[in-house]
């Protein structure tokens, strides 16, 4: 399928708005994904409003695409619908632990890809910020998210205004195990991050960084394990709070 | 996007091999979803054997698509390869909490719902198996899954050998929220469950179970709060022996 085939995230967007029946087709379609005992536990919140978006960005370490982009949609995982449909009908819902968020979750994210494929098909762009769970509380706090209700992924969308080259995957080789899990030896990790390690561009963040090799730009630099285990801490006591 | 549209999931299927070409190929596009920072924190493991199907079959409380689909795959959160390629560049990982979890599960679903996708325009079929995380232990054993690799998602693939009908979905103005979350007043819910709760296969549930409403099949069925909560303790135990 060229859609994904061929996709590449998309940052920067033309001054055009993406029409809400256009979007809303796509969430319809994508919500044809398979989803837990049928019980849909997903909502997707749609921000267009400039002030909103302006406010969600610095939740998003305020990467441009939050405000620039004319579309901004958060999928939550969502027990509150359904934990009320219960109550309404007599039945005692038991959805308050991370099972359930868990459930929620993957009902959330499947969603959430769909979309993001129904989109670039139609043309559109998008760009997947995994800061949503970095960071959820203002996130929660501006949306008005309730009781059982977390945001897993925010997604901006819009028509592209650039065309960024293909990044690069690990040769599928890597990825894929048959039967068991073949576990890593220094000559497979050799062998697997060769093509990644020998791109200029990783190279050239080596250099600028001022480090000896390019893993450790994730370790010391991108993903830290400081940060980590603080953001870890505060996205559990967000589960919490939440009621899971 | 026809074969969004119009999917069901597939739980029947013909006598007839999957070519390890056509499902590689499938593999290699899906690996082309969004990941965080391009770790591609994820990894596959393909059962074909009919000594392992037969055996992972339990684990998915022995539902018959397990053994009689000619795949299946476990899609697997996967900080094992990252972290040993940081180990190998004199980098030290800081990968081993949750939060670094749920950014791993949250890549392995992403593409898990691309590869559904590209299946499923391929003329395949799917059944998803939201069992993998009720019973975690069993799969990581029999797949021999190291440290920070946990299945999130197993899914059965083969050529259909039925055509079920569509299930129903609410209706889309049930699941977005426009700005803010608008949450659900009991007049609400009445209107989203209304066409759900209208179904005769729906009502006839309630009868042979001898129950007041469909939320209680639920509640007092098929997802109680006992085996929630018992296994919420179970995935979380899980979660800490392979060192999240």
């Amino acid at each position: 399928m060229e859609c994904i085939k061929n996709r590449r995230t998309i940052r920067k967007y033309k001054q055009q708005e993406v029409p809400a029946s256009l979007l809303n087709g796509l969430l319809e379609e994508a919500f044809r994904a398979s989803t837990m005992g049928n019980m849909q536990l997903y909502s997707v919140v749609v921000t267009r409003d400039e002030e909103m978006k302006k406010k969600l960005a610095p939740a998003h370490f305020n990467q441009p695409m939050v405000v620039e982009a004319p579309v901004v949609l958060t999928f939550c995982a969502d027990f509150n619908r359904f934990s009320k449909w219960c109550r309404c009908r007599h039945a005692e819902p038991g959805y308050d632990n991370f099972l359930s968020f868990m459930n929620a979750a993957t009902d959330a994210l499947l969603v959430t890809q769909n979309f993001c494929t129904l989109a670039e098909e139609k043309g559109l762009g998008i760009c997947f910020l995994g800061t949503t769970i970095y960071n959820p509380d203002p996130i929660i706090e501006l949306l008005r998210l309730p009781e059982l209700v977390i945001p897993v992924a925010t997604i901006t969308v819009g028509y592209p205004d650039e065309s960024p080259i293909q990044p690069d995957r690990l040769p599928i080789e890597g990825l894929l195990h048959e039967e068991t899990y073949c576990d890593y030896t220094p000559e497979d990790i050799d062998r697997i991050y060769a093509y990644k390690e020998s791109l200029p561009e990783n190279q050239h963040f080596i250099e600028i960084n001022a480090k000896e090799t390019l893993a450790q730009i994730f370790t010391d630099i991108r993903y830290k394990k400081t940060d980590n285990e603080y953001m870890s801490e505060s996205l559990m006591r967000t589960l919490e709070r939440q009621g899971f």
